[in-house]
């Protein structure tokens, strides 16, 4: 196709490392580990946020903004907390830069030394919960709906576009409630609402389910997940709702007198999905030929090309388009005509394939003197003639149907790829020949979950939701278990 | 009125403190320099974003995200610019911590000290343009025009709630053109679009203008901006378009080839505005009662207080504002029915009063058997009884007629204040008995624009775009000047 993106049977990896910069989405800066998000991916993160945004404020939450910086004491305030993110964290030791004596060039001005560090904010309980403390008093002031938009910074040694990046962007819901039930409704319904929004949004399926003591955030009681299955067969975490329980709210003081009188510690929750969400959009539905994109979050929906010789031909045909680029646009559907003279229909082609435009309609001299176009749909590439009178009906029905169509295939490819085993043996042969998630008996204890992980280098994704009870025993141990739970390598 | 709000008359600093904090728009945090912006707050500003954010995109502009850090030798690269940003930023040097050997805490870790520190951007010119010279190989790559939503630190030791804070808010443009003449009209562009944002959406007249070599940006050739006055009588730089010339392109060798072939270097602009508008917004309208705000930029556009004794009372009162709250929603009229049964009417009057919601309805008994609305206008406090057939209509006719009453009481107050003085003594006595701009005859040269500033703490704000011909002396050496600057103490 002349696309020259290596192909993802050959490797996989190589294929989305390509496919992230070739289709103008993303790229590695001068800084190590932080990512320049290119106008083409930001259009679509764009879409996520105003999709997700929407989503916040339906279920009652206020967006507002807090410090970049961490003083190190608040984030060492919560002991686990700290354990999980000061390995890998930016500091702010110095405020100022100065000529060096020796004229040859800029140094840190070792005077203006801070007296305490800042951290870059790697997540926000921390600095949030000593703002909460001022914000809630009485049970009136509950509960506290806040949501952030923002970037963080965790120092990864290992990065990769979109998905392991020391800086990216992402949203942090942090809630305050009155009463535990409350606090883990709240943390239960983002997961919902994450779930939602992967799988109408993104059309990705995803499972819910909770994660493992060994797996939950740092300073969590419950850690909830949607996790995914990209095309390699490896999972991804696409978003995280954790029940915080009474934590920062101890760590910080916050108490509120409740319509008893008395003074209470709140309950806590903190939920986000970041930039990661466009690793998972673009494993889980390109192929070979660059991006597929969901409707839904496709900065252009339809492209027109017009196939002309000489500017009399383009005249005619452009006559013909404005109404209908006119009309799209009127149906709130976005649309570019694209009539540049310095790129050849094919190359043309080729680009919003590899962009994953949705439709893509052609026009040349028989479609003009037949009244029809050519209209091409990126997810299965099959193209039909439709008459112009028909056009517009056409693409609202291929929007809608590509969009359930990539759904349904993501999700036959999970079901796919969710295996049952009984025994050790059988789990190691499927991680190896098949991957995807595989279902199991595990005997609840961190030393067997980490017996595994050292071995196989799978991780317990999640204990689904909807796990059914059953009795069965430790594919590693024999014990007991009652449940199965899903493994996965992951990224 | 039981808001405690200082007066202007009394200490208009203390006024705009009070104000930001009890109006819920933003509070200091305890992160030095570092302020939290609240939700009501944070409610406005993305109203702001929103209308800026469209204004930019109809003008061809693409969002695009960059990474937060900028190593050292990247701020060294343009001269004037490290000069100018150099001495006020936030310097990482480190990137983990970790538990202190003694056990009694959490240390930077001297392991994890970083080759080349990393300047948290105080603005991104040279991450940017770093960036540009891989996007940019032909003409046929220009222009190219971006622009950033994010947040920059500049360390201030002088903090002030949204006017000056040590990280804020912002929007930043960065393009690229082929030719000088085609940036200048960027730069320009750009100036009336924050223009036009000030005045329509903001309600707050701006002068447009050049400023002086000694105000420009760090790096550029020609700094516009437009220049607000307060109701205490500073000017309020409200935002500010650079034509950079070529001293980006040839710090960071970013060259195109021409349509002729030649190998030249492009030219550049930049343009930002910050959350210091918020701070604009604020001392533009508001008075001793609180916040006035435009209705475009309102979070809430009407308020409706119902007034009853008893649930009974309520219900029928609930009953009849339902309707009319559906209605304005259909509108996209954003409404509050504040039926909190915890306040009193009184209190709730005093509180939106005091958050700037630009109409508040009323209905009482009274209301409810005449079949009227007692509605309130925030700007004049003007208070009338409007049946309840004719008050969707009354609203509409108010949303447009606060905007514009608000526009022309500010934009009269500048016009009195601007004064036109002849000789120093008179400069002098204006700035301290009526501040404001004060238009006068400068000699053109750094030394007198330094020294005024320094005997008066006036600056020239600007050379005003509509300056005439005129000529005159200097007010401080009595040498020839062809035109009139402004100046005034500013913000």
């Amino acid at each position: 196709m002349g696309k020259n993106l290596t192909s993802r049977s050959e490797d996989y990896s190589k294929w989305y490392n390509e496919l992230v910069v070739k289709a103008d989405l993303a790229e590695n800066s001068g800084v190590r580990g932080c990512m320049v998000i290119k106008p083409y991916g930001y259009a679509i993160w764009e879409k996520m946020q105003a999709g997700l945004d929407k989503m916040f404020k339906d279920t009652g939450h206020e967006n507002a903004y807090f410090p970049l910086f961490i003083p190190k004491s608040y984030l060492s305030k919560e002991a686990s907390h700290v354990e999980g993110f000061a390995k890998e964290c930016a500091v702010v030791t110095h405020y100022r830069l100065k000529n060096d004596e020796d004229g040859t060039g800029i140094i840190v001005d070792p005077d203006a030394k801070l007296e305490e560090e800042l951290i870059v904010r790697p997540t926000s309980e921390t600095i949030i919960w000593d703002t909460f403390r001022k914000w809630i008093q009485s049970y009136r002031d509950l509960p506290l709906l806040i949501n952030q938009w923002a970037n963080v910074v965790r120092w990864e040694m290992r990065t990769r576009l979109f998905l392991r990046t020391a800086e990216f962007l992402w949203q942090e819901g942090h809630t305050a409630h009155a009463t535990e039930q409350e606090a883990i409704e709240e943390a239960e319904q983002m997961m919902h609402v994450y779930a939602e929004f992967a799988e109408e949004h993104m059309a990705v399926p995803v499972i819910k389910g909770l994660k493992t003591p060994s797996e939950r955030f740092a300073g969590a009681i419950e850690t909830y997940c949607i996790e995914a299955l990209m095309q390699d067969g490896k999972a991804l975490q696409a978003g995280t709702s954790h029940f915080l329980g009474q934590n920062f709210a101890k760590a910080f003081d916050v108490k509120f007198a409740s319509k008893e009188g008395n003074k209470e510690y709140v309950w806590a929750t903190s939920w986000g999905v970041s930039t990661r969400l466009m690793g998972a959009l673009i494993m889980t539905h390109s192929d070979d030929n660059g991006l597929v994109l969901p409707p839904k979050l496709a900065p252009i929906q339809v492209v027109i090309v017009p196939i002309y010789k000489g500017l009399e031909q383009l005249d005619e045909i452009s006559e013909n388009v404005m109404p209908l680029v006119k009309e799209l646009k009127s149906k709130g559907i976005s649309v570019k005509y694209d009539d540049r003279d310095t790129q050849k229909p094919g190359f043309k082609f080729n680009e919003y394939e590899l962009k994953g435009v949705p439709i893509r309609l052609a026009i040349g001299q028989r479609d003009l003197a037949n009244g029809t176009y050519e209209v091409a749909r990126r997810d299965t590439l099959e193209k039909s003639t439709v008459p112009a009178s028909e056009v517009v009906e056409k693409i609202e029905f291929l929007l809608e149907d590509i969009q359930k169509t990539i759904y349904k295939k993501a999700f036959d490819y999970r079901k796919e790829h969710i295996t049952k085993v009984e025994t050790y043996d059988e789990f190691k042969n499927i991680l190896e020949t098949k991957g995807g998630f595989i279902s199991a008996h595990w005997d609840g204890t961190a030393e067997t979950e980490d017996r595994i992980k050292k071995e196989t280098k799978a991780t317990i994704r999640c204990i689904p939701l909807d796990a059914k009870d059953e009795e069965g025993s430790c594919i590693l141990t024999g014990k007991p278990s009652y449940k199965r739970v899903l493994f996965a390598k992951a990224y």
